[in-house]
């Protein structure tokens, strides 16, 4: 007999279920997301609307906004997936090499093996030259090198080391305001206490040191703050953080005994003059051994932004820098359960830090592509950038890196009350109003952090430049609309 | 200045990192694998051994055995990653129309765009269709169908959601011992009682009631039980329950008031004679609406074995019945944090799920491969059961489904003594030497859990047969050996 309890409650409801998951918050999917993608089924079945198709500018997806992919890593990718195309005269020998290269690296020379778990061997050595080469000789150990499945992964993975303890003694982990939603959810599952260092804006997005120790004294009153991310260039806000910054944020780590975490998953998309991709590890051994030798750090990457845009791969890596050699263990030992990341990412990241070089068949059309597609985010960066600031209300610090803008718009009174009687953040109020008006799906500010009182909204830069200026132009048109309503 | 201590300290150690990750043990990447690749390189330096290489008999992972991958997947993961080869001629009809089928699904028609969180929509849907069909035409809804990045992320995923509370409201969760160490590791990390129910290694491990009431009963003493896990076909025991042991395994669910999770990634994989596979979603439909709109229950699939073997891709299924709609929301604002799972397994869980049908070109090449791989698989279960209880002081079940066999071992009380003086399990004391001396990798049965007292180990049967007939020779050789040397 089933007892009457077991007829009318779930064992899993929303009250029975973990309250940790009910705390997260994932705004660059969020409703806002959700609704864009019920518009665009309504305008399948004929619904009439303003506007005949959804502009989605709320998630940095290169190739869904018509980003080609480079032809020799597709090629590479092919013929790992059926080597039988190694036979066939249509594909380039430096592909070919490449790819056998990767199977031969795979048990039973099949991306259907797992891998290691820290990752393909040969993989990670073609990433630790690829970072030797970019910092300048400063040596990278493949030991320390782990694929991740996207950025996130590693991320995800390196919070649950260290966060641990209850009440006071709970890991404090220090991040950016704004921020890229994925550190406020992962921390939201861990447990662990969210510590706000907000940008300077006016400063175009930079770091100040006043306010990463204003940030720390104000979380040790009520919490262990022993991590410190950034996000380099930025996500939101499309700062390329200076050299002197980053240096300050490493002195500033090594003293307050910090573990830094850099994202750097944008260190290709620099688009503004004089603005350049500085890691932080370089930066780290140029202050010399005496931080070089302590301090923690670990540095994220993916093959999903830059040039690259192959977002669906889910492949990236990790390097840890001065970890603890038993905390090292327990990592590969975490990292084992899920056995590896995908191969096919794997592989994708190896063509990205082993890319064809000069002499080499690929070579020409892989420079072509790859600079054709800078040059039109760097063109992007530009008209989004210019194009934002001629709307009165709207201010645009210059996207100086990364794929997104991430303008700061005034908006009346009347909105923020009318926002605030039906419970939404007035830039969600907004958005959400611009989206049902315009069919521009944008993510509004309040999903990343903001100074109180100040709304932004973060759009990306890369829908192709005709529906990019026809999106800024519908962008402009909503916002005057939409300030004379509320005024 | 830096201070003396950020010289001195780390800020993560063992001492200051998560506790919970540090209890998180799985063998089957453990340190018998870790001492096993080692010796590989030894061998690959010249150092002289009593063998010439390594059988990994550890992990059930079919391409590094050398099975092939199926021709069809593969032209279709090439023309979706390089779909410049749709305008070749060298590709079946069906093969393409598949790949373009997938192509329309993505973003920009690439591989490399995000896909929804949930999966690709056209892939949910033929999930749902194939679902409908294995079962006999029980109604799947493609919006109880979540794409996983393999089985373990969608098992993560849901205890994720399950578990909660503290001291003895804190969630248990039942599983079987033995069981795999995903489940215990993911318990640990979660912090989350596992709840030990034991199967019966005289009736062939098979599940008794009276045995789930023992342990539950005892759970509720000092936790809340709230899940009960299933592995079936069985890993690492290999055996496959009859229909009646999953009615009453559901009767059980439904009384007393616990959520099932069902995995059933091997469910291709059964070759006794007289055995089938029930879906436990079967089962419950035909047990009728009093269960089936009231039991909770989530099942999980993979591309990785059956005859696929595809472990590299990383694909996977999971379908929710009867989840509350409030706690779905979560599930998908849970699993939206990470984007999505590799578009490439995706695209592959799609063929497994929608593979070539009679009349279309790839269909007799499909099945020959698929049947090969099966019944080859058959064949080396009979084999391994037969040799290995040919051996005296080893014992062991048939191996009825699944890839693996968990025989039985006496071991002397001399070793076991040594063993313990070790501060090893007796078990992996055995499995450590038989490595060492054979070159056999295999995984002690203390790493799955067993019945305090009992010995055992786990050998998948994927090596080719000369391999395979090979190893269980040595086996046979080495156990005798131990025993004469510790009697």
């Amino acid at each position: 007999m089933l007892s009457s309890k077991s007829l009318r409650n779930k064992v899993l409801t929303i009250d029975t279920m973990n309250p940790n998951v009910k705390n997260v918050e994932y705004a660059v999917r969020g409703p806002i997301v959700q609704r864009a993608v019920q518009i665009e089924k309504e305008l399948r079945e004929g619904m009439k609307k303003p506007f005949t198709e959804v502009i989605k500018a709320n998630i940095g997806d290169a190739h869904a906004m018509g980003q080609q992919p480079i032809t020799f890593f597709r090629q590479v990718l092919a013929l790992c997936s059926y080597p039988e195309l190694l036979k066939d005269n249509m594909f380039p020998e430096d592909a070919k090499s490449r790819a056998r290269r990767i199977l031969q690296a795979c048990g039973g020379s099949s991306l259907g093996a797992y891998s290691a778990s820290q990752g393909i061997d040969c993989v990670r050595q073609d990433v630790a030259r690829y970072i030797e080469r970019r910092d300048g000789g400063v040596p990278c150990d493949p030991d320390n090198v782990y694929l991740t499945s996207g950025a996130s992964d590693g991320i995800v993975t390196m919070l649950k080391l260290l966060v641990c303890g209850e009440g006071a003694s709970k890991t404090g982990v220090m991040i950016s305001i704004p921020q890229y939603p994925l550190y406020s959810a992962a921390l939201a599952e861990l447990g662990a206490v969210q510590v706000n260092y907000y940008l300077n804006e006016e400063k175009c997005w930079s770091m100040d040191l006043s306010e990463l120790e204003r940030s720390l004294a104000e979380a040790r009153k009520h919490c262990n703050p022993k991590v410190l991310c950034i996000i380099n260039p930025g996500n939101p806000t499309g700062q390329v953080q200076s050299r002197q910054c980053i240096e300050d944020v490493i002195r500033f780590a090594a003293k307050e005994h910090l573990f830094l975490m850099a994202d750097e998953v944008y260190q290709d998309n620099v688009y503004a003059e004089g603005c350049q991709f500085h890691s932080f590890k370089k930066v780290l051994f140029e202050l010399g051994p005496q931080y070089s030798n302590t301090v923690e750090l670990v540095s994220f990457h993916s093959t999903s932004k830059c040039y690259m845009g192959e977002c669906g791969f889910r492949g990236g890596y990790m390097e840890v820098i001065n970890m603890d050699p038993e905390v090292k263990a327990q990592l590969i030992k975490l990292v084992s359960v899920r056995l590896c990341p995908a191969v096919p990412g794997q592989a994708l990241m190896d063509m990205v830090v082993n890319s064809p070089q000069p002499g080499e068949p690929s070579y020409t059309t892989f420079m072509k592509e790859r600079t054709a597609t800078l040059s039109l985010l760097a063109e992007k960066a530009k008209l989004t950038e210019e194009m934002l600031n001629t709307v009165p209300g709207i201010t645009c610090n210059p996207v100086q890196g990364a794929m997104y803008s991430f303008p700061n718009i005034s908006l009346p009174q009347k909105a923020i009350k009318e926002a605030k009687a039906l419970g939404q953040a007035p830039d969600m109020f907004y958005c959400m109003k611009m989206l049902e008006e315009t069919g521009i799906c944008l993510v509004p500010g309040s999903g990343f952090g903001q100074k109180d009182g100040t709304y932004h909204f973060r759009m990306t830069i890369l829908p192709p430049t005709d529906k990019l200026k026809l999106l800024l132009a519908k962008v402009k048109e909503f916002h005057q609309k939409f300030t004379r309503q509320y005024s």
